[in-house]
């Protein structure tokens, strides 16, 4: 299922690549909120150029490619975030890219993708196998797998976030409240930031990760999982250069509903002024439902803000 | 109209305010943005825990007051965000407020008044006189006034936000953007960066600071004005205080429509993630809309987010 890795992910990895961002991008807000009477922290990703904190891994990782490979070009698979990092990437150094995404990804994070000069393959969500047909790309002309999270560079650029972190806060946080998917983010915090404890939130029923912390090893989302609206956590299982460092570091998982996604969108809008899709606003979610423990130097990541306005309408104009 | 001012606001009052603002509140983003082919920057006054900048000025100016004065309590006038920092700073300083307030302020921004403890005292918006009303209320019970924008604390504090940008910056900008009403922001940062050029905006049919600009005289809004989304921008006319430093600072104004300003909240919204209310996307409507020149060292200010979710969700839906 997934490519050996090359090598494992490591902190230095990520201290490398938090320069590398840091030369092209400045650094995203970490924003004071009140929850549940406590005074923390969110680490507002959601402001990058993208619209999440995709851009890490992905620059991170093509721009390590050597000059023989970006002419190859590369190939991505994502609902949207990790394909616009890989396209704004690309276009920056020149590289031509091709990504993989779904029927049901949202409008704008097609159109996004698209706009940044991709070149986008669709599949149907249920019945295809988007890994066969990336693989199929890179067999037919060479071109670079650059995987959303089963990759040492792309877990160690996202990381990036939380070198950012502890420098904007002085010291690593006490903890990180993180969505979960593949694993890549979570993993990247990880190790960038040693001492913190690591809350990996899922959405219901695509609670792999949590699964797998609990048993020991590695499991996938059980068959016909349940609808959820975060598009963007809907892998089906971590990989073993992720799980390497998850089942070192993380805490026991925590899900959470729709319900309380989209309550957690309304808070972003009215409390942060800060516009969430919902994948990004899982962690946000299970703090505020009480799901996990915050203190004064807790880190709430809001990782992305691709939403089309109508669903964004929708969940702001209602109370449920 | 105006009460005399006590003094004249000063650039030494401006820093002192922007130490003030920094003892206790983060700085707000310094955002990239591209508009119309140029990259240049936001300014997030958004994120500001009231969600607006107006709690630069009310914290200046309440924590300048004397204990003896702090007993006795404040009043301001306001639509809602100057009420929101009067009653935030009130609240921290454990002194008692009032607020009047329209009969048509926008629902959150009532509520979040009360919820943070002030007294609110509603008017009709035309008919009753609300400066006859705040001073009967100081009156009977020797409150401090404390004015929205004819006030040389209020101005100073308004202005920390520009030392904030040149800080972030390096260097002061080009040039401002902003929406102005009373003028107490646009004097601020006048004042704070006295190499940049000022570029006030104000909604069509309450643009008597332009005229006055253009009179060399104080204007005020003409007999019935035009309704304007931008609740927070309906000022009748600035004060001596205000154009003391606006005639000699300030550009030739600009207006805005309202479609423009919808198509401001909806640039916010898909491309820099951000909820804007109609007044606070007032200024970068007039850059979308190629009002102002912009260069990269030009900042646009995000002025506030309060906006009720329906009417944000009617904006984001559309396409007028």
């Amino acid at each position: 299922m997934f490519q050996e890795s090359p090598r494992d992910p490591t902190r230095n990895g990520v201290l490398r690549a938090a320069e590398k961002v840091a030369a092209i991008l400045p650094p995203t807000p970490l924003l004071p909120v009140e929850i549940r009477g406590v005074h923390c922290w969110v680490k507002a990703e959601n402001l990058q150029p993208i619209g999440a904190f995709k851009i890490r891994g992905a620059w991170n990782r093509l721009s390590e490619l050597t000059a023989e490979e970006r002419t190859r070009g590369v190939v991505g698979v994502s609902s949207g975030n990790h394909a616009q990092g890989v396209a704004w990437a690309a276009r920056k150094l020149g590289i031509s890219a091709r990504i993989v995404m779904p029927h049901d990804a949202p409008q704008m994070k097609l159109e996004a993708t698209r706009a940044m000069g991709a070149d986008i393959v669709i599949y149907q969500r249920p019945g295809e196998d988007r890994d066969a047909i990336s693989q199929t790309l890179c067999a037919e002309t060479g071109a670079v797998l650059v995987h959303a999270y089963a990759d040492p560079w792309v877990i160690e650029g996202q990381g990036s976030a939380g070198i950012e972190i502890a420098e904007q806060m002085g010291r690593e946080p006490s903890s990180i409240v993180v969505c979960c998917a593949g694993g890549g983010l979570t993993a990247g915090l990880a190790l960038a930031c040693p001492s913190s404890v690591i809350y990996p939130v899922e959405p219901e029923g695509w609670d792999d990760v949590t699964r797998s912390l609990a048993a020991g090893e590695i499991l996938a989302v059980e068959d016909n999982p349940p609808p959820t609206s975060c598009d963007a956590l809907q892998a089906l299982s971590t990989a073993p250069v992720n799980w390497a460092v998850l089942k070192e570091r993380a805490s026991p998982g925590t899900t959470i509903s729709d319900a309380e996604v989209r309550a957690a969108q309304r808070f972003a809008f009215a409390n942060l002024k800060l516009v969430l899709e919902p994948g990004g606003a899982a962690a946000l979610a299970a703090a505020l439902a009480g799901k996990v423990e915050l203190d004064e130097n807790t880190v709430i990541m809001l990782t992305g803000g691709n939403v089309d306005p109508a669903k964004f309408a929708a969940v702001i104009s209602s109370s449920d």
